[in-house]
């Protein structure tokens, strides 16, 4: 039962790790201003405030900068067991509107996982707790690496 | 035949100011540097160039500015008739990677219009003509136009 | 807190006579020979014997029979709180054969539900546990009950 | 150019023999009374009528087995190199209702070929051409043939 408990932090530790190393280098998350909210093996929660350079001609939130959230989340999921994986195909529907200067929050899930797919589930929600997206995510792994397992 | 074609004329010149007008008022083609190719009734084509701030973690173009692109087309050809549009639900294949300065070009074209919802087939190429992306978009009018129909 | 379970119960009884109605009244379900295992509110199981009528030409289980059987959990998982609800739109990723004379036990969990639309995650697992597939479902509500909410 | 139109003539000739084949092993095709209309390279048309067994509770066709229909001019289409392949991923749209006897023809047209992935439109119509689904289909070949290459 330690052992395991063991274990386990071990890899939701790994799992982040490899969250800010993606973050880190990537170009998007910082631009975005997101936040890693907490990230373990199979699971990421990130959040963002919807900024004017976001908003759609209707003045909330563009559907593409909800869908980046989301994707953004399922990348860190995808990718949390320090497997280089990328996104195959992405299914989301648009349930309620973001705000302008509001905090979205994604939550990223992994539904299954057979061979080098992955099925994840994301959900986007509001300040309030409505929900604004679900996404449906299906990923696919390189079979090396994104940082090195040894390292700190 | 030449009433056909001044309708379809005036058809066109509506869907380019409709989608000239959003881009005016969001806040997401300009901070992407998003170009109109063309607009016309049922189809838009924009392009954009992949900047360091648009690349994921392996240093390529991020799933969502790829998304980003396909969904803006996908927005001013479901808008092209003046009346005001939400995407609904969009389904998007990745197939090939978008390279670091390389222009993207999406392609809206409507494939179904029954009642209030539209199909529409986005398709994101790179400089060299290949598929970078397809994406199917659901969208659901909202009986109101963008614009003032007058207008001009 | 009684009153709590006692209101759940009739939920949950009330979604199991709309699925047995819809069970009844539809083609396909006895055609598949489809077996409703639990049927709640918001939630619903279904399984299903591959027989050969059911099988593609690599004599594994045809992939619209494995949407078929998801499907059907769907509708008895969004018509649960008897109102007549339809599918709008489906993503479906296919992860794992379904063999000839297993049976597949399709599982639908709603995940959201804004105004009249609905999502649902929608899960086929073999008899082995192994996941088959994994599907999104859009629902929208019509807006009029499928039973008589007074009958029994 | 004779030659062109040699080649593709036996591209052509070679789709509809997968075509025939995978229909002649399979149980589906022969069980839903499934007509091959038109079979080319890359493309498929295929018809059924809507039977009793097809219906859904509210006695108009079930989504499924317009899935069904879509997803077997789909096989038809991604099969027609005679590389075996499958169906990854399938996101279906329902936009018009099928009716009890009617006979719904699907069309399969490939949209994109990167590597061992297909993407497919196929679209549903009713007999008065009336648009009843479209689906977006993401397939992968197996690297091996359908068919023996030289048979006849």
């Amino acid at each position: 039962m330690a052992d395991e408990n063991m274990e386990g932090a071990q890899a939701d530790a790994l799992a982040r790790r490899v969250a800010e190393t993606l973050l880190a280098q990537e170009g998007t998350g910082p631009a975005w201003a997101l936040q890693l909210e907490e990230v373990r093996e199979g699971y990421a929660r990130v959040s963002m405030v919807v900024r004017s350079d976001m908003l759609n001609g209707h003045r909330i939130a563009h559907g593409a900068m909800i869908f980046a959230l989301a994707d953004s989340a399922f990348a860190y999921a995808c990718n949390s067991r320090n497997m280089a994986t990328v996104a195959q195909h992405a299914s989301i529907a648009f349930l309620n509107a973001g705000q302008a200067g509001e905090r979205l929050t994604a939550e990223a899930e992994e539904l299954s996982l057979v061979g080098r797919t992955g099925v994840y589930r994301m959900v986007v929600r509001g300040e309030d707790g409505r929900t604004v997206a679900e996404m449906q995510g299906l990923s696919r792994s390189l079979g090396r690496p994104v940082v090195e397992p040894g390292g700190n």
